[in-house]
């Protein structure tokens, strides 16, 4: 199927990817201007990361080509990972509201029955393609980059990539190949129907589960396992580490976690931390999972009996093909080795989104796609994400920026925390309705421990802020900003901070808790 | 009640003053050191800007004193209005979801037999102590600012305020005594019991309205408006003005007003432009009201049947007692007049919050408060409040800082915008699921048209962005951080702005936006 010279509306689009999707004889799609094969770049894939590096690309004046298998431009993440996370949490958090709330107000008694995992697939299921058909219109008719869809593409050598049966030639190439998620080959029973992961659950599941557990600690295992227990799906969490206490977070602090994860518990959850899976269970060697059994920390082996399995163990980027054809340096953790320009050990490769180190986001993906392109085109950049803000969901929405109190304590002498609830001893915070805000008022003024947590850590001798962390709804897009504003060279005041403009009710009371302080010369904690 | 030496826990606080508020004999609330009647400052009225202006002072090392008729600190804010507009806000959001996802989904059929005004005003007033508890505590405990609550202030001269039968002395004075709704006096009826504002619908609600007439086209008309409404309240809006084109209101970007404005109508409520009230009508003098009497547009006089006409006029500051002791100027719209220092023309007498030019908002009453005590201190400090973030609510959260398009396009040659919907024609944008992000994904996966809209105003030449317009869920914390760095001297360009690192799926797709044109040299509308 040859678009160059034709404009397919929103509706020709899902049509066309739909088709395509349902039929795996179905032809390419291209978007090239074949006269020409020579590009400045091809990126090998087209997710995040791929897509708005050649964008970027093509902003600038080059010419890159995207190739992707899938017949839309966007990779995983409308189609199987963040945005049917962000359906599902979205629904958590209103679940979870709907259940605190049974028969109180305006609020119906909570009909569990309503409540259905499966639902909820389906209508992401049924809508994904809408924003696969935006980002194919988009690219194409305003950001005006070339694209191979529908497609697998082989590397051949460093310059040259053949798909839809054409050979495509370029001076660099840069590689978005994504990840998928890991499935442990020790654990007997993973292969079973019935045990899914983020990938298979919206495209496999056939079935409303009832009881699910959970392997793994990571953010995935988290957000689905707050999503199905919310559904009513009794839910159990098996994790080797503490939740939110493992090596791929970072700067958790511990007051925050403990609001989380306890957050998790009150609502029902079980989790079991220091625990390791041992199989999964069923009938014959096909039948579906009818339990799983867990090793605890005591050492004690139980059998958790279950129809719904969910790994979230992570993930592990596609390096195979790349590896073999280009000899690519792959790390100890089965990343492609980067420096800072996204380069890999071979000139003219370039690598990025969860193909690399650092955490799989959105942030990193599309910025390190970004930074392949500037540096091909000549800019000299780096692009450092040792530091970035971070969220999760559970019902709730969870964000972090900068330095725990306990890192900046253990780096610094005179640490000032300034936090709702306040810092203080003694105080009945658990009756008390603060953090007060907006998306908590109703919580606030009902189930006041229900409304969330919040923390900002202060250097107590510069004044600056070093981080925060917010449990509650509505700060995560402030974070975006925060993380900017701590991380520029001169980083944030307290004083600054207490000057700015609040729009009360915030959902963070940053600015007003620091205009509190900021008149002392020797700052206290609040 | 002397509280000098004691230290009520948040729940004797809320005794003590459910107890005053209950009885007008109750006595005043004293937490102050009785030997040494002379401060730094007193402050008449201890509200947002009294409350944070005095804590000020007393963190700087200054000693002020605040007096307020209430029982408690805080002012009005937690007691009558933002608190509660809050409450019934996100009420409103929520019973509007519940309403369009009635019967699908994990949401029950919709019961507008449930959803009740009065009720969610019992909610808060059953919780409104809570607030004021932390307030009196913080103030004495964490602030260590001494106050007289329950008590009014008699204003003797510029330096002697009597109040609870002591008399204190002061170098200055700072008047925070807040406003009060505005009454037309032209419009026959308004006295009838069934006619409220936001402060008698909370302080006297004791039936269910049934069908509302909202009488102004202030934020507090159309958020009290949209909230009664969404409570199956049917709401008419009878305004001079377009909603959201008062002159109360700057920086009102066109396609957001309609998008609000339009999502009003679309949910059912009538909305009556170029209107004027003429009369409340009911039986006798004083009967309940039963009808208002309107003049439209059109100059045709309608009766319009309702059981509940609500005033949103907007507010006139309380001026007159310190008009006459202290003889201060008044300007023509009935507020202090006063300099960038918060200074009035009396020396040593200062005024702040809603008793002075500008938006009645919190970030002014606090910073105007804080502005006076930092002047007082000796510090040379100027508050200019003629730009900032602004906000409102209807079912949706809407929030704006910075110019419009229409202003942007007045003032500059080459203007760029960024937007959700896409900037361009001929799309299919109401059946198009952007913006799609957190707190609008279930709307854009199955009803799209209500996920939102956004807009970013970029300077062409210099790459500033100039203003920034947003309808949805979960930004409004981040215009704080917005308007700080738009303001700021060197502005916030779009590429510095596209290089940042957004939390995916954020609120506002500016990040994003701005990174898939930042590569232009010559940027182009998105």
């Amino acid at each position: 199927m040859d678009v160059r010279d034709r404009h397919p509306n929103l509706g020709e689009w899902i049509e066309l990817i739909e088709r395509s999707l349902a039929d795996p004889e179905s032809e390419p799609i291209l978007n090239i201007d074949a006269d020409d094969p020579h590009y400045d770049a091809v990126f090998v894939g087209g997710g995040a990361g791929g897509r708005f590096g050649a964008a970027y690309m093509r902003a600038m004046g080059g010419r890159p080509l995207i190739i992707d298998a899938w017949p839309f431009l966007g990779g995983s993440c409308p189609h199987q990972a963040c945005v049917p996370h962000h359906i599902f949490s979205e629904a958590a958090e209103e679940l979870d509201r709907m259940r605190w709330f049974s028969d109180e107000l305006f609020f119906p008694k909570f009909d569990p029955s309503r409540a259905s995992i499966l639902e909820l697939v389906r209508l992401f299921l049924n809508g994904r393609a809408s924003a696969h058909a935006f980002m194919n219109w988009q690219t194409k008719e305003q950001l005006d980059v070339e694209y191979v869809l529908n497609a697998r593409a082989t590397i051949v050598d460093a310059h040259t990539v053949t798909a839809a049966g054409r050979t495509f030639h370029a001076d660099n190439l840069v590689l978005g190949m994504g990840a998928r998620p890991v499935v442990p080959p020790d654990v007997p029973g993973l292969d079973r129907p019935g045990v899914f992961d983020f990938v298979s659950l919206v495209e496999e599941l056939g079935y409303e589960p009832t009881r699910c557990v959970i392997i793994g600690g990571s953010k995935v295992a988290m957000e689905y396992g707050a999503f199905f227990h919310a559904t009513g799906c009794d839910t159990t969490i098996v994790s080797r580490s503490p939740l939110m206490r493992t090596r791929a977070l970072h700067h958790v602090d511990e007051d925050l976690r403990q609001y989380v994860v306890g957050g998790m518990r009150k609502r029902g959850m079980e989790i079991l931390e220091g625990a390791h899976p041992v199989s999964v269970n069923g009938d014959g060697a096909r039948g579906r999972a009818r339990s799983a059994t867990v090793r605890l920390s005591s050492g004690e082996e139980v059998e958790l009996e279950t129809d719904f399995v969910f790994l979230g163990l992570g993930e592990r980027p596609n390096t195979a093909q790349a590896q073999q054809a280009l000899g690519i340096d792959i790390g100890a953790n089965g990343r492609v080795v980067v420096d800072k320009r996204m380069r890999t050990n071979v000139p003219g490769i370039y690598a990025i989104g969860d193909m690399i180190d650092g955490p799989m986001e959105m942030f990193k993906a599309r910025k390190s796609g970004v930074t392949a392109s500037r540096n091909i085109m000549g800019e000299d950049l780096e692009f450092d994400f040792s530091e970035f803000p971070d969220f999760l969901h559970t019902t709730y929405e969870v964000t972090w920026v900068g330095l725990t109190e306990a890192e900046a304590r253990a780096a610094l002498d005179e640490v000032i925390i300034i936090q709702m609830p306040p810092y203080v001893e003694g105080l009945d915070t658990p009756n008390l309705p603060l953090p007060c805000a907006e998306g908590t008022m109703l919580y606030a003024f009902s189930k006041p421990e229900l409304s969330g947590f919040q923390k900002l850590v202060v250097d107590g001798v510069t004044r600056k802020v070093l981080g925060a962390h917010h449990c509650g709804y509505g700060a995560k897009d402030a974070f975006q900003y925060l993380d900017y504003l701590i991380h520029r060279p001169e980083g944030l005041t307290i004083d600054e901070l207490g000057w700015m403009n609040e729009l009360f009710l915030n959902p963070e009371h940053f600015v007003q808790l620091s205009r509190l302080r900021a008149g002392k010369a020797s700052l206290t904690h609040l």
